[in-house]
C-alpha cells in the first residue's frame, strides 16, 4: 500500500489593491488550498482569480471562513452568540461555494482560520457549532481539523468526512498543543529540519513532541504558510521529504 | 384560464441591530422576497432569519446583491469593471444560496438592488454581466426585470427565465421610463389609487401611462415597498384589488 | 448651595438609513449627549445631525468611542493589543472633534462605548491606555466613568477631569456591580421607580443597593437610555425627580 | 533669491496585515507626506507609524481623504450628496489631525485621493466643498491641487492657502491635462528623463507639454510615487537635478 498525505495552505489572503503571499508558487507545491472568503482577507475578485488557478492546477478547493475583522485579520477574538457563528460560516461557504462554482471546480474542504480556529481548537461545543453549520450546506464536505484537539473531537461526533491536520513549522508540547511562540524553538525556521521533521511524523503516524514523544494521531494533511522568509523553501523541503520517503503527496480522502 | 400575477417586496435589510422594513407584515401579502445579501443591507443573521419565515410562509426566495455600500444603501452609484460586477454577484448569490439551503429552502429568482439595478436597467451590458455571473452559479434561477428596460433586453438575449416587474406606487411616462421623482405624482401614496391601477395594468397586459397610454408588457410581478407610512396598506389594497377582479396571486412561473 | 447633576445618553447611534433612538426627545432632556463615532454606531453625516442639535440645545458633547464592528454594535469583546486600543480611541475622537468644531461646538467629555466599556472597567491597564490616549489629543477632556469601576481607578491615577456615573435603570449589587440582566429586577421599567430612586442616590451621594446598602461615590451624571418602551418615560421621570428635590440638570463641571 | 520646491508622495497605505510602499526610504526624499485617512487605505496604527517617521524626520503632514472604499482603494468613482462629501472630508481630517498630535506633529495639508481627486479636478463645485470642509476644521491648512485644474480654480475662489502641484512621472497634453494612461509615453518610467525633466519645469515655471509648449503655472510641489519598479529611483532622481540646478526641496511655504 502506498502512503500518501495532503498538503495544505492558506490562499486568497490578497485584498483590494494588497498582496500577501506566495499563492502562484505554492498552488505547484499543495495538494489543499485554503481559500479566504472576504470577512478575514480576500474579496471576490480575489477569491475568483485563486480558485480558477487552483483549479486549473488539481489543488483541492477549500473555504476558509474567519471572523468579519479586516484589520485584525481574523486574528482577534471575539466573541459570538452561537447562532451568529453558525450564520457567519455558512454565508462564507456559500460564497466560496458560488465562486468555486464558477471557476470550474467545487470546494471540497472547510478550515477555520485564525481566532475561530484557536477558539474552536479550545471548545468543542464552537468547533461543533461551526462545522454543523458547514454541513447544514454541504453534507459531504471534508473538515479540515487540528490534529488531537477539540476541533478533531467535534467532527468525531459529528460523524462527518474529516481531515487531520499538523503543522509543518511549529513545535509541539507533550500533550499536542503547540509550543508557546514567544519560547525558544517554538517556530521552525530551517528547512533542513522541518522537512525531515514532518517525513517522519507521517511514517509514524504520530505527533513526534520536543521530547521525543510519540502522540499517535491521524495526520492526513500538513499545514504549510505562504509568508515568511523561508516558508517557500520548507514547503519544498517538506513534499520532497515526504517523496523520497515513498510518501506520495495528493489531496485527502474523505473519510470520517 | 385563470390569470396570475406575483408581488414582491424587498427584504433582509436591516443590519446588526438596525431595523428596518414590516418584513413580517409583509410576508403575508407578497408570494415572493427580494432578501439583501449583506453588501448595501442585511447581516448573516438577518438572511437567516428572514430566511427562515419566507420559507415557512411559502414565500419565494431571492437574492438581492447590490454594491458594497452600507452608509449609502446600495444606492450610490459606483463604477466597477465588470468581471468585478460579476464576482459582486456571484459572492452574495452563493451566499443566499447558503443561507437558503440551511433555512429549508432555495433561492429560485434573481434582483438586483438599488444603483446596481438602476444602472443596469440603462446599460444592457451591464445588466448582462451581472445576469451571466448569476447563470453561472444557478442556470434555472429567474432573473426578475424592470419591465421594457435594458435589463429586460439582457435576459431575452441571455435565454434565461425571466420576470417581468412593474412598480405599484409609481407613474410611468410614455416611453415606460418613470416619472422623476421630483414631479408631483410621481410617486402614489393612495392606497385607493394604487390598488385598482396595478389590477388594471394586469388586466391589460399592460403598463398604462399617467397620459392613459397602453404599453404591451409581460406583467409577471409588481413590487411593492415596505416602508414608508402608506406602503403596507398600498400592499393590502393592490392583493385585494387583484383577488377581487379574479387574479391569483402567486409565485411567477420559470418562463423564459 | 445648590446640588446639580448631569443626564447623560448615548445618540447618534443611527447609521446610513437605519434610524435608531429617539435623539430629538432626548436632547430636550439630556445635558451631555455622547455621540457614537463611526465605528460601532454612527456615520460621518449622523454625526454631524447629532452635534448640530446637541450645540444648537446647549447639550455637552461627548465623544463615545467603540470597537470597530458595526454588525455587533460595539457590543461583542474584541482583544486589542494596548496600542491599537490607543489609536482606535484617537482616530474616533479626532474625529468627533472636527465634526463638533464644523457643528460650531467642540468635544467636552469622553465615554468609552459597549464592550470596550465593559472591559475597561475590569482592567484598569486597558482604561488606563484608552483615556492616555483621548488625553494626549485633549488634555482637558472630562472623562466619563462607571462609578466605583477600575475606570474610575484609572481616572484617579490619571489626575484628570472625571466624572462619575451611575445608571438610571439598572440594580446594583452590594459590591457596586451591576446585577445581572438574567436576574429579576436588574432592569428597572417603571419610571415611577427609577425617577424617586435616582433622586435618593443623588441626594445621598451614594448607589443605594438593591439591599439598600449605600455605597459613598461621586455622582456627576446619571446614564439615560434612549430606547426601549418606557425608556424616555424613565428620563423624563428621572429629570422631574431631581428637579422636584431642588437637584438642578446641567453638565458636569471640569473636576478631577 | 534662492528657488524652492516640495517633494510629495501618498504614504501610510498599508491597512492591518497588508504592507504598501516604501514609506520608510520615500521619507528620506520628500518634504510632504500625504497620509491616508483610513477609507480608501490606511488604519488608526498605520496612521500613527507613519506620522510617528514623518514628525521624525521633519517631512510635512498632510490628510489625505478618499472614498470609503477599500476594496477600491479609493479610486472607483462615487456619487456623493455634497454635504455627505464634507461631512466626509471632515471626519478624516480629524482623525488625521488627532493621529498627528498623538505623533508629536500637526497636519498642515490636505490632499484629496483618488477618485475623489479626479472628478474634483473636473467639477470644481465638488472641489469647493471638499476644501471648505477641511477650512472649517483647520483654516490655516494648506491645500494641495492638482495645477491648472479645476481644483485650482476652486483654492482661488476661497482664497485659502495653497500649494500647486505636477505630476513627475506623467507626459501634460496641451491643454494642461494628462496624457491619457493608454497611450504611449504617457507615463514616465525612464529615472533619466523624469529628474531633468521637472527640474525643467520648475525652473521655467510652467508646465512643459510633450509638444513643448509652456504653460505658466505656480509649481509648488512635485508629485513622487510610491510604488512600482522604478518609483523609488524616479524620486532620487527627481530630487538630485532639482538639487543640481540649485533648487533647494522644502516644504512648502503657506501662500495665497
Amino acid at each position: 500500500m502506498t502512503r500518501s498525505v495532503d498538503l495544505n495552505a492558506d490562499m486568497g489572503e490578497s485584498f483590494g489593491p494588497w498582496k500577501m503571499g506566495e499563492d502562484e508558487t505554492l498552488l505547484d507545491i499543495v495538494s489543499s488550498a485554503n481559500i479566504a472568503c472576504g470577512f478575514h482577507a480576500g474579496d471576490p475578485d480575489v477569491m475568483a482569480a485563486t480558485m480558477r488557478i487552483a483549479v486549473k492546477r488539481g489543488v483541492g478547493v477549500g473555504a476558509h471562513p474567519g471572523f468579519a475583522d479586516l484589520q485584525g485579520f481574523g486574528r482577534r477574538r471575539m466573541h459570538l452568540p452561537k447562532e451568529t457563528l453558525r450564520n457567519l460560516v455558512r454565508y462564507q461557504l456559500g460564497a466560496a461555494q458560488a465562486m468555486a462554482k464558477a471557476a470550474g471546480g467545487e470546494v471540497r474542504h472547510l478550515k477555520l482560520h485564525g481566532a475561530m480556529a484557536n477558539m474552536a481548537a479550545e471548545d468543542p461545543a464552537m468547533a461543533r457549532a461551526c462545522y454543523e453549520a458547514a454541513l447544514d450546506i454541504a453534507p459531504d464536505i471534508i473538515v479540515m481539523v487540528l490534529a488531537a484537539t477539540a476541533q478533531q473531537e467535534a467532527v468525531r461526533e459529528l460523524g462527518c468526512y474529516w481531515a487531520g491536520e499538523i503543522f509543518a513549522d511549529r513545535a509541539y508540547n507533550d500533550d499536542a498543543t503547540l509550543v508557546d511562540r514567544s519560547l525558544p524553538g517554538a517556530v521552525i525556521h530551517d528547512p533542513d529540519v522541518a522537512g525531515p521533521r514532518i517525513a517522519a511524523m507521517v511514517k509514524a503516524g504520530a505527533i513526534i513532541t520536543e521530547s521525543g514523544k510519540h502522540i499517535p494521531t491521524r495526520i492526513d494533511t500538513i499545514c504549510l504558510h505562504g509568508d515568511g522568509a523561508t516558508a517557500v523553501r520548507i514547503a519544498r523541503s517538506v513534499r520532497e521529504n515526504l517523496l523520497s520517503e515513498g510518501i506520495e503527496v495528493r489531496p485527502f480522502a474523505a473519510t470520517r
